[in-house]
């Protein structure tokens, strides 16, 4: 039996995606020089389909690491100067933000109970922080971080950076670029790929900064420092040979998705998203992990268990029927489950997933 | 027509490695968690079998990178202490080179002539010099490292490092592991792999010099530090979500490769490498670039163009015929030309590759 992956980590690939390693194994694209014209014009239709798919700024750059995880230490190196302030309610925000200490950074550290989300109401940033870390989906709670909140705090701090982790929302997330300074994300989640590519987009303003670190002597990083990377991309070129096949199925990806076009990609979403939490709602057994709608995530899904009954068995009883999904993440393996809803999770998927819930 | 590629870059994939990866997506190599049993016994595989075919010792350990560049930049941070010294020669010995610079060390240079290689009765390596780095097979120049020079380098520096660049080599070099201290490569050579993935090798010694760096406040680097890798590896993971489908066909190359026995791997190349530099001996407008016949490589040959006859015309001529070859690398493009010598490229290749110049 064909098993559906409905996981928070890699997830199912998006349904084009043997076809396209089929074409791109034909057109020789993990076997041409990553210095030829060839791999500049796939390289270049990649950036573009990206472009147009996230509505990225012209004054934004883009190049690709070996995965949102490299990212952290990338802008640690090139972005933060002195003091970095993180939202931390999840294991991905805690990592970041030990990236940042461990990088010897002072950091100041806005932390929320797992599964709660944050109200700018609550919380006061540092003045003398220059850096402020979002994850917009916590992929290991599910809880998101409201874009209205993001503006709000671009309008309060406008002279400190703001770097989006949109790992587990893109392609989802319709954020306004212009109203940050970086957003970053890798491939296996959202957009339904094998693993191995980060893709880091920042701004004119995070390239100053890292000049200005570099001419005070800072060491930004050995051949993925932001000025390599960008030399390279500004080429349609990386620094050493890349993933390829990956930046290939990147360009293709984006451009069905673009073909189905956004707005549906993004209400289909909505609507599955919506379909499963009525679900949920509706069992007596389940309830939301995230009680406070405003932050509770549409691409990860958290469900907490109830009246004894055992996310192992709730999950054993899907995969028997085809649909693997995500266990809690740590210390919320014993009561939560996690379920993603991306581009390739088809409406007729979630119909058979929200039978075999009720059925349960 | 189907090209073939003996190129010196990323070169023609390894004849299984479409099969490979029809399998790996079959058994959803890219969809399941890399915190899964599924995961960790397919990283368990990869590793016994490349362990098998490079004879590695027990007590070395095995970890991925990016690629090979990502680990000139792990031991700049983790193995380096004070001084390293570089055989240079050619672009990537270099750029590490360049790399240990950027990263604050001092540095010996220890250099030749592009196409020139070293004799141990030629130069003197610092007694305060702590890191040797070799660089094993020049890709950009077809001049090797030969093995007994390298061993009589370690009888005489004991207390040193000793690092192998074998990105070209690998898997027909056969070198005694327990006579250096690292080793590292890139799948997108000799493997004939899809590019994506390095793998670095080291012992207990290189260990012990990060943990006295650390515990002397080095900062290791973050997600990629030799603590964080072999944390995970030790679990059969990876810190970060990686390349899964780059791991999995590095285990069945590995595993072909195997079948096929090394002896007869390495006596292939030693064959296909003797008729191409008769090929070129005999032809009055080819000469072999690397002059002394004992640093000559027998993976990557680099033939001059003489008699005015130009190299663009020549590759033009064998790509016109299906096959393709790399340009001499950076000053050498106007005279010379690179042909790889893979266990993917195949007698019958050779073959017909050396008629085709023999017609020239």
């Amino acid at each position: 039996m064909k098993k559906f992956h409905l996981t928070a980590g890699p997830s199912e690939l998006y349904f084009t995606v043997e076809q396209h390693i089929q074409q791109a194994l034909k057109e020789n694209v993990a076997v041409v020089s990553h210095r030829s014209k060839a791999f500049q014009d796939m390289f270049g239709f990649t950036t573009s389909q990206v472009r147009e798919m996230l509505n990225v700024p012209d004054n934004y750059y883009m190049v690709f690491t070996g995965s949102a995880t490299e990212v952290w230490e990338r802008l640690a190196q090139n972005c933060i100067s002195k003091k970095s302030t993180h939202f931390v309610n999840g294991s991905f925000s805690t990592r970041f933000h030990q990236f940042a200490e461990a990088w010897g950074h002072q950091t100041q550290k806005i932390e929320k109970e797992l599964g709660e989300g944050f109200n700018t109401n609550d919380f006061q940033i540092d003045t003398d922080s220059d850096f402020i870390a979002i994850t917009q989906n916590e992929t290991s709670t599910g809880v998101q971080f409201p874009l209205e909140d993001i503006y709000k705090i671009r309008e309060e701090h406008p002279d400190k950076l703001i770097a989006i982790d949109a790992v587990s929302s893109i392609p989802f997330v319709d954020i306004d670029l212009t109203k940050v300074d970086s957003m970053y994300f890798s491939v296996q989640k959202g957009m339904g790929m094998p693993a191995g590519l980060g893709v880091w987009l920042f701004n004119e303003r995070c390239l100053e900064r890292a000049k200005s670190l570099k001419a005070n002597g800072r060491l930004l990083g050995g051949y993925h420092d932001m000025f390599t990377l960008l030399k390279n991309a500004e080429k349609n070129m990386t620094p050493a040979t890349p993933n390829a096949i990956g930046i290939y199925l990147l360009g293709k990806v984006s451009e069905d998705l673009l073909r189905r076009k956004m707005e549906i990609v993004r209400s289909e979403t909505v609507y599955k998203a919506g379909m499963l939490y009525a679900a949920i709602e509706e069992h007596k057994d389940l309830d939301y992990a995230v009680k406070e709608e405003r932050v509770r995530s549409k691409t990860v899904i958290v469900i907490e268990i109830l009246n004894g009954r055992s996310p192992k068995d709730f999950m054993s009883y899907l995969e028997g029927n085809g649909l693997v999904i995500s266990s809690g993440y740590g210390p919320n393996k014993a009561t939560q489950v996690r379920i993603s809803n991306f581009p390739t999770h088809s409406k007729e998927l979630y119909f058979q997933l929200i039978d075999l819930i009720n059925a349960w």
